[in-house]
């Protein structure tokens, strides 16, 4: 497929135009309408440095390249009723399959309908390296929340359940098959954004961030932005009943996992004590698992003592 | 320079605020709140694909990158008085130099400078392929121009001087440097977006669009997407004088380059003739080279024949 061709493709499988979106695929620029102000993230994943393609499907490696993106937009309570825009760059290598492209495409327009996202425009180069996909989201919201704001004494808390992301790709290196190593190798290929639960949550957290870099990490971002620490108790993660099986036939601890993997997509936030309860009925999935604390250390506890986890999270060195 | 420790010398450069965007770089998203509707564009750029790295400083490459990207806010008509916000993903080579990377982003902060926009946000990855830099621009019109709309009797005009890019690139690959070989490569290395240029347009023009894949590609698509067709006479393009001058020196023509090469970021419209006049005092470099006709051909002229130029674009073959 050329280029022209591939773009009239393209603008079939994502639509030419939409609500708060009068303009999109086919022009020099998309024209975006949506009401308040824009919340605006950028997000590339480069094959073989943040996913491993032998392990994922074309339409995995398309799913989980938007929801990467769209979790920042959750990470700041973005309202998901407004209009959420995406703007793609696909960088393929020269003897990449029509078939291939066709899969990503199909699983970037499943994720983007599952976090009622629409895709409005986008470029598609060639590359000699490997594939690569940019990919930039556009929310919106009233009352965002950023990383700075926790105060001491807000309680530290994280949505859903972690550790599957981690296992699962372990348990698709080792190819595994059986339920819970499907479970979480499904963590891994097909994240979801958690636009929903950042919103609940912009209601009353001080601060939010999204769990992409690994829990410790992201914590330690959180902090460093509020200015203040916090103490997270280990115990007390959240973590995935199959995450704990994976781990356990692999000897491995899957607290490591939960608290310094990343690849999660859940939330972080920081909420005062007296709103807890207002989160209650709509996010049944909300852990507390520490609190913040003035100072600047962010230390971890098991059993009620210090620890200090063998891995916090991962950043990406540029260099060897 | 680890991954946080670019981050925090990015907000530096770029500045972490900036009107109509009260949260810039080193959060998950950036908060923008300019006025009026909002035009987006995402662009990324190869290294050895879309520019040759070892003819280009790295703050060339820099620059380069971000202009091709404004330069299609500019072929919507962008409002050069209104925010222009910048999203930035850079994907380097594990071994590229700090040095070159601090280059990169002076080359991107003067261009943002020089064309009034604001990097807001980004995205910096570890490749094992070649340097890569992909850039969202968002911009606002309230009466934005797009590639629909040229009409039968329409004029074809163009905006500045062409053919300096490509004869600057083989005056670049040739070595030369002297002064007409060095003012082709600036217009190579260095382009402009037209942002004022494509305001002005926009207030007469029924389509519009940059010259980035070549004149005639590019007014195909503009008649492709109008239901029309064009006449354009080569005898009439406006080729820059240094251009001339180094096709001379190549045994080139400088039509070929004129009317084929792409990459000038010049801006063609189609404008009714009654309005022509209007645009005169404003943009005294527009230059009619034709007319839009009905029917679905771009038919070149030269010497009053029609002609079929042995080049007439670039399209991004996605194979060999």
């Amino acid at each position: 497929m050329r280029e022209f061709e591939w773009i009239g493709k393209a603008a079939e499988l994502f639509g030419r135009e939409h609500d708060g979106a009068p303009v999109g695929i086919g022009d020099d620029c998309a024209l975006l309408t949506g009401p308040g102000p824009v919340l605006a993230s950028i997000d590339t994943v480069v094959a073989g440095v943040h996913f491993e393609p032998c392990l994922m499907t074309a339409p995995d490696i398309g799913w989980r390249a938007l929801a990467v993106a769209l979790s920042d937009l959750a990470a700041c309570g973005a309202d998901p009723a407004r209009p959420i825009h995406v703007l793609l760059s696909l960088q393929l290598p020269d003897d990449f399959p029509d078939t291939e492209l066709l899969g990503l495409a199909a699983g970037l327009r499943d994720c983007a309908r599952e976090h009622g996202g629409r895709i409005v425009g986008g470029d598609t180069v060639g590359t000699p390296g490997p594939l690569a996909i940019t990919v930039t989201v556009l929310g919106s919201a009233d009352r965002p929340v950023w990383r700075r704001g926790a105060r001491p004494g807000d309680l530290l808390v994280v949505t859903g359940e972690l550790g599957a992301a981690g296992l699962g790709l372990a348990a698709l290196r080792a190819g595994w098959d059986d339920d819970d190593a499907r479970r979480c190798a499904l963590a891994y290929r097909r994240p979801r954004a958690r636009l929903a639960a950042g919103f609940a949550l912009a209601r009353v957290a001080t601060a939010l961030i999204d769990i992409s870099d690994g829990l410790l990490q992201d914590l330690g971002h959180v902090g460093a932005a509020s200015g203040v620490g916090a103490n997270v108790d280990l115990d007390r993660l959240p973590v995935a009943a199959a995450a704990r099986e994976v781990a356990r036939r692999l000897g491995a601890d899957p607290l490591e996992y939960a608290a310094g993997f990343g690849d999660e997509y859940q939330l972080l936030a920081a909420v005062p004590p007296s709103r807890l309860a207002e989160l209650a009925g709509e996010l049944p999935d909300l852990t507390p698992i520490g609190e913040f604390v003035a100072g600047s250390a962010v230390v971890a506890r098991q059993n009620g003592r210090p620890v200090e986890p063998r891995r916090r999270g991962y950043e990406h060195g540029r260099k060897k």
